[in-house]
């Protein structure tokens, strides 16, 4: 079945082809060995052995370790060893609710592979013939995962807000809904993976956020990165992700841990234990 | 915060204390050292090793396997060595949705560490005041956790029932709820863990569904298990989870699972992923 890949899809990453990046003694992310190697020009930032990348244990600050490191990646960037300069900041931390370590362009994060956070948002409106989905198709413009299909909201997290004030962020920019409404938005659980993708080592957890509508409300994108907005039946919703990869890949992972919730499968699937298993970072065994 | 208290119990285990207990080159639980040692006296059932116990290899089908093995528990239960013979057969597998390699008497399966299954069902009431949950007294007679509170159905998995099947049966027994009603039951999710009980070893798989009662339905025990029904406003199980160990610790875990999904916790709280991935077999790190 299916599901099951898309699952798989978020948890495959071969830990052989990386180094663990370390700050303060904790592994704090993965760089590929290239780049790892390349890392040896910046030898007062890191220290860069066969085994592990370190930030430099003279860097004791978050605006000392936050400058230095910018320093480096903004050079990566010009010499298009990382493609892309993002201009939104990550917090670099194991669990959200730690003070971070520094902070970090997103651009880079996927390169060292660093934890990163964010949310998603099933739009889901309650309909005489049964529950139906917003479903997004992302911009052509997009460099990431363009024309795919995609939540009604979703963005990664930036550091220096909460998860609910960037839910309400990107609920305005992405879709037009009011604070009035998306604040009413109601966590429903966390999905975390750590997979090889283009733009890198993903080292996600995501915030899931379930949000009613009513049937007069609709989405209407604000910042171009949604193409179109589409109302499936949830039933449409389950064959697309079943029998294709149409779903951005993490998307398809959120839909699931929905599906799981709100009994669409039951413990009378076979694959049902894994696919719960497979909602967290640990790779699922079969 | 006592909620992650909770969840630790439910994790807590020392491998050092066991020996793998392996059948066909898979290990299918954990035994305890004395218990193990013992265990030679049935050598041609068992192999044991300093470092694992091992079912015979000439015990090739699911039959042999089971008599055997059930020829041996019952000379332990004899000797007082496994405390009870319950008279329930439990399935041995790794996935409940594989061909089981035998059946083995729930009395020993905590002793053996084996994977055991069960279901266990929220039962919810839609009020004027908000929600309601029928919480369960476990009857002061249980040998196993007597008096602790539970849910209105809780119950482990026999070998030969499905899943549902199992739910509407207990639901009969323990709060005389009829099948149209109890086969209404929305699958919700899973929990694993494995730790330390008075019991045994538990290795626990808990199947989750939430049943939502009518306000005029009043659960009635059949089968002598549960003391006395109460029905509580969720405000008071949660302070009741958070503040005391009231519940039984498996019950614990499942409501907590149920708090996450409902958003009676978000990703505010600092605790939030630690919690979520606690409903899983894998120890939480903090």
């Amino acid at each position: 079945m299916s599901l099951l890949e898309r699952v798989k899809t978020c948890h495959f990453w071969q830990p052989e082809n990386y180094r663990p990046f370390i700050i303060n003694n904790e592994i704090h992310g993965h760089i590929a060995h290239d780049l790892a190697t390349k890392l040896k020009d910046f030898n007062t930032v890191f220290n860069v052995s066969s085994q592990s990348v370190t930030l430099s244990d003279k860097l004791t600050t978050f605006e000392s370790r936050t400058g230095e490191v910018e320093s480096a990646i903004k050079v990566l960037v010009k010499e298009g060893i990382i493609p892309r300069w993002r201009d939104e900041e990550y917090a670099v931390t194991n669990s959200w609710h730690l003070p971070p370590l520094l902070k970090m362009d997103r651009g880079a994060s996927g390169h060292f592979g660093i934890r990163s956070y964010g949310v998603h948002v099933n739009g889901l409106v309650k309909t005489e013939e049964g529950l139906k989905v917003w479903i997004g198709k992302r911009s052509l413009a997009k460099p990431n995962a363009p024309g795919e299909l995609d939540h009604i909201v979703a963005g990664g997290q930036p550091y220096g807000l909460s998860i609910l004030e960037n839910l309400i962020k990107e609920a305005e920019e992405e879709a037009n809904i009011p604070q009035a409404i998306s604040s009413t938005a109601k966590a429903t659980g966390m999905v975390s993976y750590r997979c090889e993708r283009p733009d890198g080592l993903k080292n996600d957890h995501l915030y899931i956020y379930d949000l009613y509508l009513d049937e007069s409300f609709i989405p209407q994108n604000m910042d171009g990165e949604v193409e179109e907005f589409y109302l499936w039946p949830i039933e449409k919703v389950i064959d697309r992700i079943t029998k294709t990869d149409d779903f951005k890949y993490n998307v398809s992972l959120v839909l699931i841990h929905f599906l799981i919730r709100e009994g669409y499968l039951t413990p009378d699937d076979d694959i049902y234990s894994d696919l719960i298993e497979g909602m967290h970072r640990q790779a699922i065994t079969s």
